[in-house]
C-alpha cells in the first residue's frame, strides 16, 4: 500500500471521517492525517482516540499542506467551510466531500475552490444510526458504494487517484450525474428516513397508546423504524433542506401509492394487497444477492439464528 | 420442567408454530406434539425436520386428545379451522391462537368453541421476515411479549397454565383488552408494515431509477424497509383486512404528520425538522434500554462492530 496521499485533512470528525481514519490505517496507508472539528469536545475525543496524527482548531489550518481534503460536515455547514479553506488550499490538492446530496453542495462549495484545485464531489453510501467521533469503525465502507459526481472537465488523474483511495478503504466506486444522484438517494435514503421519522413521531404522539406500550411491543416491526429515526438530527435536517425537490417528488409518489393501498384495505380488495406484497419480496432478494444486506432473520440482530 | 400440557396440537406449521416446537423442546417439555398443515409439502418438511412427534393430515385429527390447541394459521383461515375442530375438541382443553389481530379472530373462532373448552386468544409479539416450517428457532420468543386477550369469565386456572407455558418458551406475558390490542398493534406493527410495503413498491415502480440502482445503494436506509416488506404476503393481507379500522386510523394520523413534515421541507422550516428528529431519538433509546433491540450499529448486521 502506497501513501496515495501524503497528507489527508479531515474536516469534521463524525461517523464518516472517523471511519475513514480507521479504514486508512487498516489499509496500511502512511498518509499523515490532520483532523479538525468545530466543537472542542469532538476534537478532544478525537485526540483521546488517536484518530489523527494532528488535531487542529480550524479548517483553515487543517488544509495547509494537504493533498487530499475531505469535507465531512453536515450539508448546511459546507459553504462556510469552503469559504474558510479556499485561500489556504495547496495548488494541485484534491477536495472531496461525503455529503448525501450533491447539487446543493456543488453550488455551495464550487465557487470557493481556487484554480488548480481539483474539487471532486463524493458520497459514501454507508452509515449507521450512530454519530460522533466514537462511532467510527474500519469496516463501514467494505463492499458499499462510493458515488463520485465529477464536474465537467475534471482532471482524470485526480479522479483516478481518489477512486483508488476509496477502493483501498473497502468501497466499490461508481460515477453518477449530479441530478440523478439526488433522485436515486431520495428513493433509497431520504424518503425512507423521513417516513421512519414520521412513523415514530406518530407513535410517540398517540395519546391512546402509551410510550411504554410502543416500546414493549416494538419487536413486531416498529423497532426497525426507530433505528433509522435515531439518526443525527442536524445531518438529516440539512439533507431534506438541500434535496427538497427530489424528496418532495418521491414523497408525492409515496402518498399516491399509500392512498391506493388504504383504499384496497377499505374496500377489502385482498387480491390487490396480496399481489403488491408479493412483488416487493423480489427487491429484498436482489439486495441480499448483491451482498448489500444479510439474509439472517431480523438482520441477525441479538445474535439469534435459526 | 413439568409437562405443562400432555398433548399439544399445532394447527399450521409456519414460523411461529415451528419456533414453539423448538422452544418447547429446549425447555425440556415432554408434551407430545401433534402438528398439521394444509399443504402436503409443509407436512413433509415438518416430518423431515422432526418438528412434531406426529404429523397428521387434518386439523380435526390433530386436536383429538389434545389439552392445548394452538391455531397458528393466517387470520383469514381461522374460522374454517375453528369450524372443523369444534366437534373434535376434548372437554377441558384450552384453545389459543397466535394471530396478530384479536377482535376478528374472537368473532371468527369463538362461536365454534363448545362449552367446557377454554378459548384464550393470544399473540406472541415476535417474528422475522422469514416464513414456513424451516424458519423456526427456539429463541424467537426470548424476552418478547406474549399478549393474552382473555374474554370475560375466562377460567383463571386455564389462563395461568397457558401463561406458564408461554413463560417456559421464553416470553414475558401481559394481558390486554381486545380493542386496545388491535390499536396498539396497528401502531407498532400493522401501519409500519404497510408503510414499508408502500415505500418498496414506490422504489420498484419508479422508471427513472432502475431496480439495480435501488439495490446497489440500499444501504443508505432503504434496505431496512425491504426486510419488513419481505414478510409473508398471505399473513399480511389477512392482518390488514381484519384490522381495517385501527390500521386506517393510524395511517390517517401518519398522513397528517407526513404532510406537516413535507410542508416544513417546502417552507424550509429547519427548526421544525430538527425538533421533530430530536424527539424521535428518545423512543429508540427506550427500546434499547428495555432489551427489545440491540444498540449495535445497524442492528449488528454483517457482524461489523465498531
Amino acid at each position: 500500500m502506497s501513501q496515495m496521499y501524503s497528507r489527508v485533512a479531515l474536516i469534521g470528525l463524525g461517523l464518516i471521517a472517523s471511519s475513514m481514519s480507521h479504514a486508512m490505517r487498516r489499509a496500511g496507508m502512511t498518509s499523515e492525517i490532520v483532523g479538525t472539528a468545530r466543537s472542542a469536545e469532538t476534537r478532544e475525543t478525537a485526540e483521546k482516540l488517536d484518530l489523527c496524527d494532528t488535531v487542529v482548531a480550524t479548517a483553515a489550518e487543517a488544509v495547509v499542506g494537504a493533498d487530499l481534503v475531505v469535507l465531512a460536515v453536515p450539508v448546511g455547514a459546507m459553504e462556510a467551510v469552503a469559504r474558510e479553506i479556499g485561500p489556504h488550499l495547496e495548488a494541485g490538492a484534491t477536495v472531496t466531500d461525503v455529503g448525501s446530496v450533491k447539487r446543493e453542495i456543488v453550488a455551495a462549495v464550487g465557487p470557493h475552490m481556487p484554480d488548480g484545485v481539483h474539487f471532486i464531489p463524493g458520497h459514501p453510501v454507508a452509515g449507521t444510526e450512530h454519530s460522533g467521533p466514537e462511532s467510527g469503525f474500519a469496516e463501514l465502507f467494505d463492499n458499499r458504494w462510493l458515488l463520485l459526481t465529477p464536474l465537467p472537465g475534471t482532471d482524470v488523474e485526480a479522479k483516478e487517484r481518489l477512486t483508488a483511495f476509496w477502493q483501498a478503504l473497502g468501497s466499490n466506486v461508481d460515477e453518477m450525474e449530479i441530478e440523478h444522484h439526488d433522485l436515486v438517494l431520495a428513493v433509497t435514503s431520504h424518503a425512507p428516513h423521513l417516513i421512519a421519522y414520521t412513523m415514530v413521531g406518530v407513535a410517540d404522539d398517540l395519546s391512546r397508546v402509551t410510550d411504554s406500550e410502543v416500546i414493549k411491543y416494538s419487536a413486531a416491526g416498529f423497532r426497525d423504524f426507530t433505528r433509522i429515526a435515531a439518526s443525527d438530527p442536524t445531518m438529516w435536517r440539512d439533507v431534506f433542506l438541500n434535496n427538497k425537490d427530489a424528496t418532495l417528488e418521491i414523497l408525492g409518489r409515496f402518498t399516491e401509492e399509500l392512498f391506493a393501498l388504504q383504499r384496497a384495505i377499505r374496500t377489502e380488495d385482498g387480491d390487490y394487497l396480496h399481489d403488491y406484497f408479493t412483488r416487493t419480496r423480489a427487491i429484498r432478494r436482489g439486495i441480499v444477492e448483491a451482498g448489500q444486506d444479510t439474509d439472517a432473520p431480523d438482520f441477525g440482530r441479538m445474535g439469534k439464528k435459526p
